[in-house]
């Protein structure tokens, strides 16, 4: 296997942790022995839906917007997100108390851009194409100075999201398996990285909505192909990955599974109903990947990283 | 104030502590600090929503049908309850490995059958008429010797639900405040109990729905005065205070709350958006009291027992 020496090293990631740990929480690791029944194996939900803005992001943005130098800070940071990014952006910016310009496609669930809104930043809205916020990020970094924090694909960005997998890791010992969730991958490149370097007997698994599987043809082909017009309930997952998080994956995952959008709210029901808490359709791909190959981890510890519980109540998909 | 010597004692208590320790979970006591700026006082969750079977029934249950004696016990344990209590009993029933009656109102939630089915429960369905489910569990319980597991008109029932709080007061000192929901009484009644016997300067609040005020108006009366044709959303809350719990009520409660349906769906919102759990509406109670009356808990330092999580996901109020 190769580790490319540009990739965030174990030192570097202690470090993002080291950075960030004042103003995120620790999340719990939970279990409950009715799925570990059902499946047959034991498992480990990391829950990042307990996190600082409902959602493992706020690591990544948090170290990238702490490590800017005072000069960038003062112009402030910009960014363009549908939910998850957009707000921790904005919340890591209020930590460093400078401003947050969000582009936020006008079709993004109402809690979100609420949200975004009372961490204090300002919201552009745009058309729901990657094209048109692109756009509307340039024009607003050009005019204010702001500095672009990407959501996935910058090695400050892994490096911080690697830092959930690193507590999974520090709480519990000897997993066979540690499933993340796939998009742009950042969370899955930044756990294939801690994990490698921190408990290399443990086998990472991307999983991944089947609507937007670009990660699962990218490994395939061996080169990046990204998704055209995906589509899955999994909003978080849309995203198809970058030129940074595609080699760490393809070098440090052992398999991308990919899993229905009706297997993903069997688990999401399953993981509301029996442990009762709330996790959003992304956080639950995890338990889906379970119930869709259950023979690959029968009698396995496996870690889950539930990567966030932010939900439109108003619209969920239980009926 | 007096204390009636029939009421269960701190020891009394306390062994009731020893006896169900081993099965059942100690639950975690919760804090958010977006609610606690929200409401500007500090709230402690202790949430019983992940408590076995969902709910902190399983406490009472557990430590009458432990308490019973061999001859009883074989016999098997009945009960009729639309919800947490019949899944409580047949859960505990199961842990001494005996058999358990359960008579179900026809239009329980399907959620709660499935679960008591799952414990191996006998359930037998009945009109939805608390007459109806008396005269079946009266005939059950001739026919096969079995014990009746009240759902909270009783010391033991009583005792055992005593202990959640008793777990708060041993994990958060100096609360000014603990506020319980109050349906049949049984939770209320055994956090007066305890908070008495462990810290006397808190102040016991009992959180009821406006639509089944029953014991706001029999503490007011001086008497029982039960509800007719109660009608909330709170579902777990509908019964009336019984003889055992009502005077323990009205002598150690120093208030009953009322709140209205829509201020218990607006916490139940706040507790699902913001803390990320799944309560049911019961457990919403205590928050939407806060909500009621801001001023009383302005700065104070406020215990909630969140009741239990048991919701059906296909019929959730919210829109």
């Amino acid at each position: 296997m190769l580790f490319n020496p540009d990739w965030p090293a174990y030192n570097i990631i202690e470090a993002a942790a080291d950075r960030i740990q004042t103003f995120i929480h620790r999340t719990p690791v939970l279990t409950s022995r009715t799925l570990n029944r059902k499946f047959q194996c034991e498992i480990y939900f990391k829950c990042e839906n307990f996190q600082k803005a409902g959602a493992f992001k706020i690591r990544g943005a948090t170290n990238a917007i702490l490590a800017l130098n005072i000069d960038q800070a003062e112009k402030g940071v910009a960014t363009h997100s549908s939910g998850n990014h957009a707000q921790a952006v904005a919340m890591a910016a209020r930590i460093r108390k400078i401003p947050a310009y969000i582009v936020m496609p006008r079709n993004s669930p109402e809690v979100k851009k609420k949200a975004v809104q009372e961490y204090g930043a300002h919201i552009t809205e745009c058309d729901p194409t990657l094209e048109a916020r692109e756009k509307i990020l340039e024009t607003i970094c050009e005019e204010t100075g702001a500095t672009f924090i990407p959501p996935y694909n910058d090695y400050r960005i892994i490096g911080g999201q690697a830092t959930a997998a690193m507590e999974l890791h520090q709480d519990v010992h000897d997993l066979d398996y540690i499933i993340a969730p796939v998009g742009g991958g950042g969370l899955l490149s930044g756990t294939a990285l801690v994990t490698y370097q921190m408990s290399r007997e443990t086998s990472v698994i991307g999983a991944e909505p089947a609507g937007a599987d670009d990660a699962y043809r990218s490994v395939r082909a061996g080169e990046i192909i990204p998704s055209e017009n995906p589509d899955t309930i999994a909003e978080g997952l849309l995203t198809s990955l970058g030129d940074k998080t595609f080699p760490i994956i393809k070098e440090l995952t052992e398999e991308i599974i990919t899993v229905s959008d009706d297997e993903i709210i069997k688990a999401m029901r399953l993981i509301w109903e029996r442990m009762k808490i709330v996790v959003e359709p992304s956080a639950a791909t995890g338990l889906a990947a379970i119930m869709n190959q259950p023979e690959t981890f029968e009698n396995k510890r496996v870690g889950i990283i539930i990567s966030g519980g932010n939900v439109d109540l108003d619209n969920l998909p239980f009926h």
